[in-house]
């Protein structure tokens, strides 16, 4: 029997483990959208793209790690940005972090519920067995 | 063989069930967005947020329940907010909807097709056999 | 043990197949968000929805058979248009593609991050055993 495996748990906006980081089901690993947002002083961690989107995949990174998986199993990665003029360091990072043959990808722009938020990346892996 | 399930129907700007509510591959079940529209008027069932996205959530629910699966199966949540103004009530609404420990989600904000929605939600749920 | 299969892989941007089209894991599939981008040119298609919007269903139709699937076993659709005065066209599109039950859907109202686009369709489907 599959059975929902919750590997992580985040703060939203407040201290409580309102949502979950990563949700396993089976073999495979649905991570919650991430934030550029320090969970500790809930603080937006840089007002520089980059830095915003590096501390980002920094955090996928770990709940893949935590989860038994890892850059090379991720399925499908959707990106949330607030400004179409970040696409290129969006692509620069995205080359440097998941080596080829890379995810599926889509990425659109968008707004978010956080003032100075630029990025947002929700991510779906397998767990290779 | 794994064969696609649908599991309900819904109109969309019309009378004929344009789209599906639930599909069930396996024992994982994809959800439609769900709106604050009364399927057999057409309309927006409020324009009060809460009310509105209690509205969402009721309709989740159910299809969930006639699929076989429920909240705590729940594996990724994406919400979709006009206003960002909204985020606390949706958060309030989130946390007495999902039991701890919570599924993975995503919170942005966009805009909608219908005028008058200011919520629209997406479930990806497990089914436990 | 499930292995993470690519399909096809697409530039983005540039020269370089930056991203896959599709990915497959065990009997699930995951495309790419498909622009309508001719992806020798990188130039959009036509400045008109419709054949913009055929030219995104072209590309996922081909993607879905080049991987053994087809419209039939699609199960979930994210659509993201620019402007929902393109709704109505979108459905009738949508309509004539996938036939009756139909997939889980979701329209969302967004920006791009290439000048021009209308739309943009990202696609999870099943892979009949």
């Amino acid at each position: 029997m599959t059975k929902r495996v919750v590997v992580g748990e985040l703060p939203v906006g407040g201290t409580d483990p309102l949502i979950s980081s990563a949700v396993r089901w089976g073999d495979l690993l649905f991570l919650s959208g991430r934030a550029p947002i320090d969970t500790t002083s809930m603080e937006i961690v840089s007002t520089d793209f980059t830095e915003q989107a590096q501390s980002v995949i920094d955090q996928i990174l770990a709940s893949l790690a935590e989860a038994g998986s890892g850059p090379e199993h991720v399925l499908r990665v959707q990106c949330y940005l607030l400004d179409a003029g970040d696409f290129d360091a969006w692509n620069a990072l995205w080359a440097s972090t998941f080596p080829a043959p890379r995810p599926v990808r889509t990425t659109i722009v968008t707004s978010f519920t956080i003032p100075g938020m630029l990025i947002e990346i929700e991510v779906t892996a397998g767990i290779p067995s």
